[in-house]
């Protein structure tokens, strides 16, 4: 069993504000995230699949493979964009780096069988950095 | 005559689009850039001095200083902020790295003295990452 | 569940030198650790919690809590300091990375509910690295 | 119990192309890794050791006896290489990424013991990255 | 007047050998990037540009126009391959960091005029490092 | 001509304190860095050197040579080391980075000739970083 991560980058915007909370608390809480005009971040998303060697091939996962289904499923949607605006989970959810993952997380899981439709590689890990000092992780099989 | 190069870092959003050219024209230009609802990066910002050393502290520049001048003329204004709405200078010029650059310099420039007093040291380059794969660097005897 | 890493920075002097050991044996264990006057790291340490969202909120741990903690019961004590002379816990026990990863995981074990009061988020993993090529992980579960 | 890693660097040449396989199918398979000449990488290889902590010496792992492991069974045979032509196991397995992981692994395995000839510490992990956005890791516990 | 730096990355193995010197001169001289078979590395290129501000655009170098410049006559050429083999100038040149950021600079000094055709930006600065150790340097100016 | 940079590390421990200061004065002027007992750093050193490509060799420097020289002049005298007792000049200045470039520099240019006898390559310029955030540098024609 081998775990095969591969990063990918890119860069959004976003803001922090509850829906549900006043201005004085989504300020407290949030801080300078919460400033209104929002700010953004290069963020950094590492894709991590598990599975056995192909033998054949020599590969536990195939690399084009993964990044066809990450680029089609969540760099179109997210690079170069304003979360809160343009990805529809956010309209409800705050854009905070867990829902992010976890965002992240469903759509590589829903998708996965068009990209690795046997029994291996699985996904394993999506982890993401905001910044190289904030780091957020979820394991596939905790993503509902 | 040493170099003393200090680094910040600030999370802002921001949207490339000329106003005198039309959609077509900013969306070639710009590509990704020009999305209409913008999107973020985390700069890195790297301030550098010029000066000889002070035999008496072994310094060439007060790094507590420089540290109080860039965190109150660019850091405060710029940190979690979009730049387009947020920050004077952008309401006219497109923020590009290169006018970013600019704008930080100028400020620094302007308000150098404040924290530098005397002849030494002098402020000498600006350098601004958007990305670890985009560095736009502006010497400060070439700011206007 | 998620988990949150957050890296904190510090800079500190240390020498390795067991007082069991005579000092052949010790130069032969510690090797240029060992020389008698000291010497100093850029420490890089990696704290992770671990807990589910709250979906009020979308984070699993409140980052200014987390910061908070680490800075009162780690930074303020170990940030610029001569880890032998400084540390009470270093009198005893030599200041190896891990020694250093245990003290650090007591101290955040032991203050942890004045920060998170609630069942989550857990302290999950403590990660020090000494160099870019060193790196010492204790989880959390296994510090006593 | 701690996890206590090393970072090793080695830079290689290797070729990626499949006997089994006729031209067009590695090709499609590898891509520009099956480029007839081979390529080359800077690849960082983490090799983590598992074990408690000897109060006597405040380590996990003697890093000197990891270091000399890794350098007579890894770096010697490895750094400064043509993979596919110098390295015994690449003349019938693909010099993947996984294969490479794989057959470091057996090598740290079967050696262990002239290193660390106790219970403790033992191999956990070994990790390798091709570049920055390709890391491979497999268990040791996984290694056959 | 800004510097624009924008950065590459390619692969590409190669082997260390002057033709006119006999076998043992060539170990002496270049070690083990003298072995046989040849090794690689993951190579970073950093192109500078220079040039004034363009204030239409807020540029002052089209970051698509260096990209395809650098991608067609460098990376398409150099990414994944043989330096020695599939590149003509190190038939006769050893293809040390210096000659290959060297050859580099020529093909963008050449071609620049395809991608750049007014009086700026210019061609400033080619550095290419070998591993994160070596940096070489050459100005654009001192490319004959 | 090309501009060859290579890059050393070294772990030390040092303190900033002026001793033609008093205390208060000290601390206002050093902050952190002037605590009794000392700290450390993980210093990263880029030595640059400068001269015409060698068309036999493709080098514009030997790499070997810089190493043997910094390696005997710098890093064995400073690296796990004590800089304010252990290295002399610092007995009487203040060891800063400033201070601990000049040292360096200076101590470079004045073996120079034994590991470069020719007229080139020559020694160009010396950084230092103490941190990611702070870097110095010389000319080696600004060195006395």
């Amino acid at each position: 069993m081998f775990r095969v991560t591969r990063r990918y980058r890119f860069s959004a915007s976003h803001r922090l504000h509850a829906p549900e909370l006043d201005d004085a608390q989504n300020q407290r809480l949030y801080g300078k995230c919460n400033h209104p005009f929002g700010h953004g971040h290069n963020y950094v998303l590492d894709v991590s699949a598990r599975g056995p060697l192909d033998p054949a091939t020599g590969r536990a996962a195939d690399p084009e493979a993964l990044d066809a289904l990450v680029g089609r499923h969540v760099l179109a949607a997210f690079d170069h964009r304003n979360l809160n605006v343009e990805i529809p989970a956010f309209a409800s959810a705050v854009p905070t780096s867990e829902n992010l993952a976890l965002e992240i997380g469903r759509r590589l899981k829903d998708n996965w069988n068009t990209a690795f439709p046997g029994e291996w590689p699985r996904l394993d890990t999506v982890r993401i950095a905001e910044t190289g000092k904030n780091i957020f992780e979820i394991r596939a099989d905790e993503i509902e």
